[in-house]
């Protein structure tokens, strides 16, 4: 199935999907919104998510009626990744920072053939910024390629991690013992924007050198995974395995592999539940 | 003498002075740099820093011959604070962001009298982002009037911390344990944007509640004290205190005195020594 695929009529409609909805987005960032809570204070949802994705989702059922959509705002509890056509969309990464007016929210849009992301578009209408991949196409920001940095060591890396969402204590501790193992390497900070898929963007454009984090969900790492690898970079399971399990919610994204084996030496495991299971299919 | 000072050609001038080195910073954003360790891999300082308060030094001891100037690159190790009108300039606030291209880096000229900070600018421009106030004459940001939200409990607020530039293993400990105190109230989060002049923009103009943070300097936090302000925010000791010390290096600045007094009950103090005295003159 996957040779029938233009990967590049692909790229150009889900372009076309995150630019549609873009006006939405921009539209509600000042407005008051109706916010609800999922699991928390942390994990917030409003009425601009839900239209966001049913706008998506919409338009790709129409255009591609056989293919598989998985999307934050309507997945199932135990997702089966299959080896099939797969949209995975994030309709507003950063949902708390969309409420909140910190400009570091997007829409990412990922295309997975056989599990594995082969087109992906991120995009933040509040900053104006497109990041868009295919495979073995490169990457691109409003059109110019990126490229990662070549960091190969904690020491003098930027680093980016987030607390989460989760507030169980014993939990909390580790994210915040990982905190530590990286920045007394000493590594030159911690930057936490609140967004999986601004974050592994910015590593991938060479604004910081590494993200790791867990608890995060497969449409929060799958289209800035192939943006990612398009600009040079690599993604790896937490405990520095390849090839990452999307559904493991245990990721780092780096610039280079020494530099994600190095963290991934440092960091205590953290148990959390998966998103689903891969299927043989 | 603080009678014949004209507060508003001073902001002007303060203005002038931060459009100025702009295009330098601009310049030197994308460019390779020589890059200076201070005091560890996360406290760094390039030729851009020293050439930008150069310019601005200049510009001041031209203008105001009178006046005392507080300026990081060139500041003695113990400051003696005066009642005297005295600018006070961080040429690059940010630097680490500054030489990994992330966007979070600002010029900040503060202008005090008997202590208090009456003018501030702190001009960012990668995000061509000017915020400016003057007392009693309210805060602006690229011209528009911004205000602070008026969130009172950490329940629901957006928090900024930072992880700052001491690698103390105990003072580390103590730094995460204030993260944790915090976000398990539960906040909606934590951010950590690696500057102190524009996160507390950020919560000057809504986007963010609060931040609190050891270790930064008097450069760091004159400026923007005021557009906060003047934003209807408010500025206190990391225990609650006030008034501000702007010399002690524990600093929280909030949207509301409620939220603030709520957070500084939550933390632990740091040991931390000062910038310098606060003189009688």
């Amino acid at each position: 199935m996957a040779k029938d695929l233009d990967l590049e009529e692909i790229l150009n409609f889900a372009i076309e999907c995150a630019k549609t909805v873009g006006p939405i987005i921009k539209d509600g960032y000042y407005r008051k919104k109706n916010i609800e809570e999922k699991l928390g204070p942390a994990d917030l949802v409003t009425e601009y998510d839900k239209k966001v994705e049913e706008t998506i989702v919409g338009m790709i059922k129409n255009k591609y009626p056989t293919h598989e959509i998985i999307g934050e705002e309507s997945a199932s509890e135990n997702i089966v990744l299959t080896k099939a056509p797969t949209w995975v969309i994030d309709p507003i990464d950063g949902t708390t920072n969309f409420i909140s007016q910190f400009p570091y929210c997007a829409t990412l849009i990922g295309f997975m053939v056989d599990r594995l992301p082969v087109v992906g578009v991120a995009y933040n209408p509040i900053l104006d910024e497109l990041f868009a991949a295919r495979k073995g196409n490169g990457a691109t920001k409003n059109g110019e390629k990126i490229t990662v940095n070549d960091t190969k060591e904690v020491r003098n890396s930027l680093i980016i991690t987030e607390f989460g969402s989760s507030r169980d204590d014993k939990r909390m501790d580790i994210v915040l013992e990982n905190m530590k193992s990286t920045i007394m390497t000493p590594s030159r900070g911690i930057r936490a924007l609140g967004a999986c898929g601004p974050n592994v963007c910015c590593v991938a454009s060479g604004q910081a050198d590494l993200l790791f984090e867990t608890g995060m969900h497969i449409w929060d790492i799958c289209a800035v995974s192939i943006i990612l690898e398009e600009a040079g970079g690599c993604v790896m399971n937490m405990d520095g395995s390849t090839p990452l399990n999307y559904l493991n919610r245990k990721y780092i994204a780096s610039c280079t592999p020494e530099l994600a084996r190095e963290v991934a030496s440092k960091l205590k495991p953290i148990e959390v539940p998966a998103d689903g299971v891969e299927s043989q299919d």
